[in-house]
C-alpha cells in the first residue's frame, strides 16, 4: 500500500468513526489509549487525539514530537508540555466551550479523568470506547496482511515447539524455547490488552496440574507462574510422562497479533483428557464451520456449551469453579478485541472479523486441554490463519 | 524467615498502614492493586483486601480461593462472584454504614471506582496511596534479601553482555541474548509498573542515535522499539563502530527487582560521548555518597545537575528536548517507587530504602551514555546492590 492508500485507510477509519461522535451529538472525542491512538492516527505517543465531528483529527504529543511526527497520519502533530495546553490548543483550533465530549470511559483512570472534567468544566463526556471497539472487530485488507504475517511467523513458533519439547522439561524451560526463538522472529516480547492488568506474559505454559491452578485474571488457563507478584505463565515444574502441556502464546510480529493453543501429551493421559481434547477440536471445527455472517457471537458460544454438555463434559468446560466465560474473543492490535464469544452476546458475526476460538476443558488436578486458532469471517464460515 | 517471622512482618506492615487510617479518620480501606494486595497480604490474586483500621484484614477473591488461600496471610479467604457482594462481606463482619474508606486513587480506574461509588453510596473515598507507597519505601530485612539476590542475578545477566556483545549484531539481536540469558537465571520476562502502562518492555537496548529517538513515555531513554504501537525496547537497527550501546534492564527474579544500565562503547566514539560517560560516573558516585539519612530526595536531584552544569553538559541531562526530571527512583515490588529523586522532593531519606540512580546524557543524533546502579540507602551513604 502507498502513502497514499495509507492515509485513505486512515481517512476512511476515521470518517466512520466521525460518523457516531455525530450520532451521538458530540462537539468531538479526546482520545488517549495508544492502540485507540494507533488505529486512529498511526503513531502511539503519550498524547492526546482530538478528533473532531468533521474534517481532519489534531494530535498533541508531550514534548518531542519527531518521532511521533513521522508517524503521524495527521500533521503537523502538536507539541504540549502539560494537560492545561490541550483547551487551549483546541481554542486554536475554533473548539470552544465544549459542551459534549467523547473519550475511552472503560479504561480511562479516575486521575486523567478528573484532569479532563477540571480543564473542560461545562463538559458532559460519553463513553465512544464501544464505537471504537465496534469499528476495530472488521479488519481491512491491510491490517488483515499484518495478521496473516503474525500468523505466519507464529506458524514457525509452534513447529519449533513440536520439535523441541520432551518430557523432563520444565515449563520454564520450555518457555524460554518458545519465547527465544519467536523473539528472534521478531516478537515484540510483550502483548497489548486493553485494560489495567500489566502483569500478564506473553503466553502460558502449564503441564500437568498447573493448567488447573488458580490465577490472578478470569481466564480459562493462566498457569502458576513462578511468584506471588506474577501468578501467570510458566513455573519451575516439570512436565511429566501422563500429562497434557499446554501451549497458549500470543503471537505479536509487528503491531497486530495472533492468538493459538496447542495441547501435548506425554505418553498416555488419563482418558478423559484424550476425549475432552477430542471433543475441543469437535466444537472448534463446529464454531468455524458456524461463524459465518449473520450469526451472533452468543450463538456461537450457546453452541459450544451446547457440544459440552453432549458430551458429558460441560462441568469442565472452559474452567470448573470460576468459568472464563467465554469461548473466544476478537484479536488485532490488542489481544482482548470484540467480539466476544460469550452468553447473550448480541454482536452479529460479519466478513473481515478476526477471531480467536479457544475451546478448553479444565480438570482439576490434570490440568488443562483444548486448542485454539485465529480465524478470518468470510462468507463461507471462519477459516484458520494460525497453523502448526 | 520462618512462617510465624513471615505472618509478623505482614502484621508490623498493617499496623503501620493502619496507623495512618486512624490518622486519616478513615473506616478502612479497599485494596485491588496486586502489588499493594502482594505487600499487605502476600498473594496478588484479582480481588479486594479489606483494611479495617484495627485488626486483621480480610481478602475478597474472585471465584476459586485456593491458590490465594495457600499464599495469603490473613485466612480465611473469602470467595465472591460479583462487585455487590463486597458491602454484603463487609457488613457481615460488622462494617455497615460506611461513611470514609480509603483506596488506591492514583491508579484506579473510573470504571471500578463508580462501581465502589454505586457500591457504598454514602461514601465519600480518599486517597491511601501515598500512604502505602511511602510505607513500601524502606525495605525489611526480608525484602532486601530478596533484593540483593535479584542484583546477584542480574550482575551474571551483564556479566553475560559484556563477553557476548560486538559490534554489528542488532539491537533486537542483543536483546534476544540478554531476555534469554536472564529468562534461564529465573527472570519473569515483564517487570510490574504502577500505572496504565501495559507497552513497557523489560529493558531497552538502544545502538548510537536511538539512544535519542522520542518514545512513548517520559523517561530518558526509550529506544525505538519494533514497530508504531510498541515504541519503546530495542529495534532491529545495527550497532556500529564509533557508535555507544546503552543496555538498560529492570532484573525481577522472583517479586522483587533491580534496575541497571550500562553503556559500552564500540571503538572509539565521538569525545564528548566519552567525556560524559566519565562524568555520569561522577554523578553517580557523588549523589551515592550524599544519600545518607537525612539528604531530601531533592536534593540529591539538585546535586546531580549542577555537576552537569559545572561540567558544561546540563543540555544533555536526562534528555534533551523533553528532559525525564529526575536522576533516579525507589524500586521494589515496581519499577517506579517512591521516593523520586527530582527536583524540590522533600522525601527525607532513611536507611533501608533502595534506589535506582541513573544520570544519563542523551546527544540527538549520537545517542545516549550514562551509568544506572540500584543501591541500599545506609548510614554511610548508598551502597550499591548491583554489580557488573
Amino acid at each position: 500500500m502507498g502513502k497514499e492508500g495509507f492515509k485513505e485507510e486512515y481517512r476512511l477509519r476515521v470518517e466512520l468513526f466521525q460518523k457516531r461522535l455525530k450520532e451521538k451529538e458530540l462537539e468531538g472525542a479526546l482520545i488517549f489509549q495508544p492502540a485507540d491512538l494507533f488505529y486512529l492516527a498511526g503513531t502511539s505517543p503519550e498524547g492526546h487525539l482530538f478528533v473532531p465531528p468533521e474534517g481532519e483529527p489534531r494530535l498533541l504529543v508531550y514534548g518531542e514530537v519527531e518521532r511521533a511526527q513521522e508517524e503521524a497520519v495527521w500533521n503537523p502533530v502538536v507539541p504540549i508540555s502539560s494537560f492545561k495546553e490541550i483547551p487551549l490548543s483546541l481554542a486554536d483550533w475554533g473548539f470552544k466551550g465544549l459542551k459534549r465530549l467523547g473519550t475511552e470511559m472503560d479504561i480511562i483512570s479516575l486521575k486523567l479523568f478528573s484532569r479532563y472534567q477540571a480543564l473542560f468544566p461545562d463538559c458532559q463526556w460519553e463513553d465512544i470506547s464501544p464505537d471504537l471497539r465496534t469499528l476495530r472487530m472488521v479488519k481491512s485488507a491491510s491490517e488483515l496482511e499484518a495478521i496473516r504475517y503474525s500468523a505466519s511467523q507464529h506458524a514457525k513458533v509452534f513447529q519449533y515447539i513440536r520439535e523441541h519439547i520432551r518430557p523432563g522439561m520444565t515449563e520454564l524451560e520450555i518457555a524460554v524455547e518458545v519465547e527465544t526463538y519467536a523473539r528472534r522472529l521478531g516478537h515484540q516480547g510483550r502483548v497489548r490488552f486493553r485494560g489495567q492488568e500489566q502483569g500478564l506474559p506473553i503466553g502460558v505454559v502449564a503441564a500437568g496440574p498447573n493448567g488447573a491452578c488458580g490465577i490472578g485474571v478470569p481466564w480459562t488457563i493462566g498457569g502458576r507462574g513462578l511468584s506471588g507478584l506474577y501468578p501467570m505463565g510458566a513455573s519451575t515444574r516439570r512436565w511429566e510422562t501422563g500429562e497434557p502441556l499446554l501451549v497458549d502464546y500470543a503471537g505479536v510480529y509487528g503491531d497486530y497479533l495472533v492468538d493459538q493453543t496447542r495441547v501435548y501429551f506425554a505418553g498416555q493421559v488419563d482418558r478423559i483428557l484424550e476425549r475432552a481434547q477430542a471433543v475441543a477440536y469437535e466444537i472448534a471445527c463446529s464454531l468455524a464451520e458456524a461463524a459465518r455472517p449473520g450469526t451472533t457471537a452468543g450463538e456461537l458460544y450457546a453452541l459450544a456449551v451446547k457440544q459440552a454438555r453432549q458430551a458429558g463434559l460441560a462441568d469442565y468446560f472452559m474452567g470448573w469453579d470460576r468459568k472464563a466465560g467465554f469461548v473466544g474473543h476478537g484479536v488485532g492490535l490488542e489481544l482482548n478485541e470484540w467480539p466476544v464469544l460469550a452468553p447473550g452476546q448480541e454482536t452479529v458475526l460479519e466478513p473481515g472479523m478476526v477471531l480467536a476460538i479457544e475451546p478448553k476443558f479444565v480438570f482439576p488436578g490434570q490440568g488443562a486441554v483444548g486448542v485454539e486458532d485465529t480465524y478470518l469471517v468470510t462468507q463461507e464460515g471462519a477459516k484458520p490463519l494460525t497453523q502448526g
